[in-house]
């Protein structure tokens, strides 16, 4: 949790909208974040260094909101001085947590004499106000014309970021030290009381082994909900326990909405209780949607992105997407990047792309696991240069909405479940008549994909699905195993040799709009 | 940030709200979180220590959440094991991470054998099914009823939660360790999204320097507002900007809501898109609430209740109270404690209060400072046992709302600004006509509280106010300078000495209900 993620998810996710509007100046988020990283440079020049203290005594101001964010860019710690102290007071608490830079507007120039006196640690003072910049001060406008951005310093979770004077009953004020942690969780609390309902009852029906079904124990216990249980899904249990435990929300994957709202009973149930419905692993299609909000006119919908790594969830998709016609477009997509998650796309180099261009989706955050348990090797390979690496290929448009169209791992997504080709692959070989074969997903209207073997037999060996259906359970668990196969006498290749799956892919996928279902 | 903080919290706020149901068996808060440590004070006697692996193979019930929380409480790390793999791939996933323990339900009973005889590490097996315990297995409902509840190892931030098993690209499933951190912030994030809009525009006018102006910046930040920005609160100012700019939220204190409302031309400034009042430092008082819910009838309203050593919320009280006549009564409270907060009042001993008694608020969760500023022993007094001790002395009601009632620290808080009386007393010991004096708060309608000091005088010395007054501010801030003064013979004292301030305030706060503003 680092305070300037707000910054690089803005300039990112809205370059265009205000960040900040003072008097008459006003600053689109790519360019106060311009503005912050340039100040954070000047910062850095001029001594600060990690954990040092930047002070603060002006009037609020654009200036102030960049100062604040500056400090802690360049890796350094706000004080922000109390503007009603006397000289005293301000040289106290500055050589109390040895504040030697200090920013100070017009307001505060008279008092700057006395400051200066009284305190033994302040060295630097930066002149932020509109008029003239006294002589014993550097003048913020030139420092910015002369300054150069830098990258952000990156300190975050326990790291101080700042230093607050308080009275104390000794007499002597006290500086209380603020993590990043400390005032971004204290940020969030305050804006999740918005939403606070007075009691939330979930249901689940989601495997509490996969990452959804504990993220949503996890989500519903810190919102202090009641959690209604379901061994597993099934239709006419989630129908009921809906209607008779008043369940508010519930995460189903769209292959399981389109089973309860088709069930024969559907109607004798009341489930206006029903205020939200999360789903994942694949988008909803318009069809099924239209049914969902004719049959559960109480109900918003709200689709999540993830991945176990991410514990799991980095995008999600507003209800509103699900409600408003022009917002239609966007219902194919996994949703915007959610708070606390940045989320960009990047070439193989990892290299940012510009909007619309297709790359590797990768994500950065508080929410990227540790690691891999005992797999250091592929730790560092899924989180290089400090980023989660997806696997998914995907794309973001102008209104920061991100679009999936393929898969750069080789991997079925099948019920909501992972399968990597390359172990079904490896199975299907161990069976002595396959010669060569390429496991791929396909569209399938029950599991979103389904496992699918192109097969090259060895000469002479029947193609007997069944029996390698058979062996594939022996050796892993049934939802990987293929539940269709096609021979082929050979697989397309690359010149290097590599199997074109996206060769076989093509006929399968043709009309579906894009490459994973 | 700990995950099972809101079993902490709910057992405190609503023990008997249920917090599972599955199939016949509902347990309230109260009931599951004692389940919670019952069951971690089993795993621990068998051997579960800091950061090892509780596996769990089993169909969704009430027992599977109890058993990721009491593996949390216990200091250990779920394991939550795929049920859809073969007996070869769970024994491989429980030893990649040398999972010992593991706990099975009767489905996953037939499983058991071929497990034990593939794994290495698997050694002890808790049976958590409904029929009857395998000979090689322990009964779940034994080890409960001679179980004992056990405290909370206090685990969380980057410290490892759970592993959760993924297929890899390699072949081999690869173990995600996820923190507490990890999880947390990304159910947080998704709550959030419940009611993120799409632009947020705050305006500041309170001062950055104060954690309520600087906790605001950073508030807003995380959801990507835009900063609208006053160098000073002044009732027109605050009418232009809110419909020059379209503002939908600020923050003002009580005094000046009041100067809002009560401007000449107030009529003439169209601010319908104020759709959140935030105030803070002092409950609102119904002729000023229903003031405001009548010239501005768009806005919400939202009490926030804190201090600077809390980043700074931790409590707040909600817009239904400012609108629902049924909850009138909690218009004077500080509200409920706020998302990832803990509070509690307990005695001089640190002994938790029942509820309706009075004690000091003390509050704990990941919003609690660092520390003071080179003061360790301070730190030490104000953190004792993991919990801030705010220094004021309330009350939590029935439902969970928070009521203050006095201060235990010697403070005033005036405008917003704590001042505490040691400070000014010293100040006013240095005028040499002054032989003993005593500081406290007294009712203003402007201030909540003004600063006010009772005077003993040597003999002879005339009591000059102004003379007072200009010596007060030769020394100290303007603010904290008394603004009224009482001349008396003597003071009342204790037994001990101590000088009875609680005897000084009666007079003042007679008919307010309560000892502070």
């Amino acid at each position: 949790m680092y305070l300037t993620q707000p910054l690089h998810k803005a300039r990112r996710e809205t370059p265009d909208v205000e960040a900040v509007i003072y008097a008459d100046r006003r600053h689109t988020f790519a360019a106060f974040t311009d503005r912050v990283a340039t100040l954070a440079g000047v910062l850095r020049g001029l001594g600060v260094g990690e954990g040092d203290r930047v002070g603060i005594l002006a009037l609020n101001s654009d200036r102030y909101i960049e100062a604040i964010f500056a400090a802690l860019w360049a890796g350094g710690v706000f004080n922000t001085v109390n503007i009603r102290w006397s000289a005293a007071e301000i040289a106290y608490s500055l050589d109390d947590c040895d504040t030697r830079l200090l920013l100070v507007d017009d307001e505060f120039v008279p008092l700057l004499a006395e400051v200066r006196q009284r305190s033994r640690s302040l060295n630097t003072v930066i002149y932020i106000g509109e008029r003239h910049c006294p002589p014993d001060a550097l003048d913020y406008r030139q420092l910015m014309d002369a300054g150069e951005p830098v990258e952000d310093a990156g300190r975050g979770g326990d790291d101080l970021a700042g230093v607050l004077y308080t009275g104390g009953t000794t007499g002597a004020p006290k500086g209380v030290m603020l993590s990043h942690a400390n005032l971004y969780s204290c940020s969030f609390g305050a804006i999740l009381d918005e939403c606070r309902r007075d009691r939330v009852i979930g249901l689940h029906s989601a495997p509490f082994f996969h990452v959804a079904g504990v993220g949503l124990i996890l989500q519903l216990a810190l919102r202090q909900g009641t959690h209604v249980v379901l061994p597993r899904f099934e239709e006419r249990a989630v129908l009921e326990a809906i209607q008779s435990e008043q369940v508010g929300e519930t995460f189903l994957v769209p292959t399981m909405i389109r089973a309860v709202l088709n069930h024969p009973d559907f109607d004798q149930y009341d489930l206006s209780s029903l205020h939200t419905l999360l789903y994942g692993a694949s988008p909803i299609d318009s069809t099924l949607l239209e049914l969902a909000l004719k049959k559960l006119p109480n109900a918003c919908f709200q689709q999540l992105y993830g991945m176990t790594e991410l514990s799991p969830v980095v995008a999600a998709l507003p209800p509103r997407c699900h409600s408003d016609p022009a917002l239609k477009g966007k219902l194919a997509s996994a949703g915007r990047p959610a708070h606390m998650a940045e989320v960009r796309v990047v070439d193989e180099q990892d290299n940012e792309l510009p909007r619309g261009e297709v790359g590797e989706i990768v994500a950065r955050g508080p929410m990227v696991m540790k690691g891999y348990w005992n797999r250091p090797e592929q730790t560092a390979e899924a989180l290089r240069h400090g980023w989660m690496h997806t696997g998914d290929a995907g794309y973001m448009d102008a209104d920061g909405y991100l679009f999936l169209v393929d898969r750069i791992k080789d991997m079925v997504v099948t019920g909501g479940e992972n399968v990597y080709s390359v172990e079904v692959e490896d199975a299907l070989l161990r069976q002595p008549a396959v010669a060569q074969c390429a496991v791929i997903g396909v569209p399938d209207d029950k599991w979103g994909e389904r496992v699918h073997a192109v097969v090259v037999l060895k000469a002479g060996e029947p193609g007997d699905e069944s029996a390698l259906m058979e062996h594939c359970k022996s050796l892993i668990a049934a939802y990987k195993c293929p539940r269709s196969f096609e021979f082929v006498t050979e697989l397309p290749l690359s010149g290097a040799g590599k199997i074109l799956k996206y060769k076989l892919k093509e006929p399968h996928w043709a009309g579906h709009g894009r490459l994973i279902g």
